[in-house]
């Protein structure tokens, strides 16, 4: 057994232990909210936007990007698990930022024909607005689900605002 | 603003404020593994892995099911940020085991002709083998990374092992 792999184990057991009222939880979020952000090490979402388990989805892949499975997890999210606002929050210092697709297929030894869409972007707030408007404007998206967009700053741990679209505008 | 947003932004504040030296964390992860689970709002895989910032990756979706963005984020997470061990980990009284594909369409109104890959299953089990020998078998993913699959059991946040895929064996 791995080091890591045993680790984890040992946490989990510390965990479960003190579990208590927590096994009465449902499905549904307590707070009716989703927050889809990046699978980046520094990121706890739970704590930098004060969850306790129960509370809220979180989705979180390579950038926090509005990928078509982003999008099939939000819309479950809503439709069957009632949550009714939505946060994007991509951070500081991504590592798509600093590499470009290119790189990336450069990386695999990927050929042109068969390069992937590593969902890389230039500018952190435009990717933020991008996704947020590609979520609006999904056809399968209610206009009544407000949706936050938000860079976290890697070194404070502050959340600034970049973007709004709730179901006023746009 | 909502109540909601207002609540995490406070939430936030608060976090940042005590944030001390996690301003130095580095993008790659220092235990070097990545874990990919549900967005369940039940789970917290910091604290049922024992987690703290900069220890891991942590990607989440509907199910914790092994999409293709998934892979993008799993693949970004080895070669670029060095990754060396991946945890695949669905749960206990999950919502893609209770609907079929068919449900969900039917939620969104959806004819034959739009209907959606919400990648739901029948069986749990089934379904982390399915998914780590999808990221064991796959042209991209080197054969040395250990995939760990488990399942999360909501009642009484203990992980049980599934299927272990190592360097050695599948």
């Amino acid at each position: 057994m791995s080091k890591i792999l045993k680790e984890v184990i040992i946490s989990n057991k510390k965990y479960a232990k003190n579990f208590n009222t927590k096994g009465n939880l449902q499905a549904a979020p307590i707070k009716k909210f989703a927050i889809l952000t990046c699978m980046d090490a520094r990121l706890d979402p739970a704590k930098f936007a004060g969850l306790s388990e129960g509370d809220a989805h979180v989705i979180r892949n390579a950038g926090g990007r509005v990928s078509d499975d982003a999008i099939r997890s939000l819309l479950i999210s809503y439709k069957l698990l009632g949550t009714e606002e939505w946060f994007v929050i991509h951070h500081t210092d991504c590592g798509l930022e600093k590499f470009s697709n290119t790189d990336i297929d450069k990386e695999f030894n990927l050929d042109s024909k068969n390069k992937i869409d590593w969902l890389t972007f230039t500018d952190n707030e435009k990717s933020v607005v991008e996704d947020v408007l590609r979520l609006k404007k999904h056809p399968l998206v209610p206009n009544s689900i407000p949706i936050y967009g938000y860079i976290y700053d890697c070194k404070t741990g502050n959340l600034k605002e970049v973007f709004e679209a709730t179901n006023l505008g746009i």
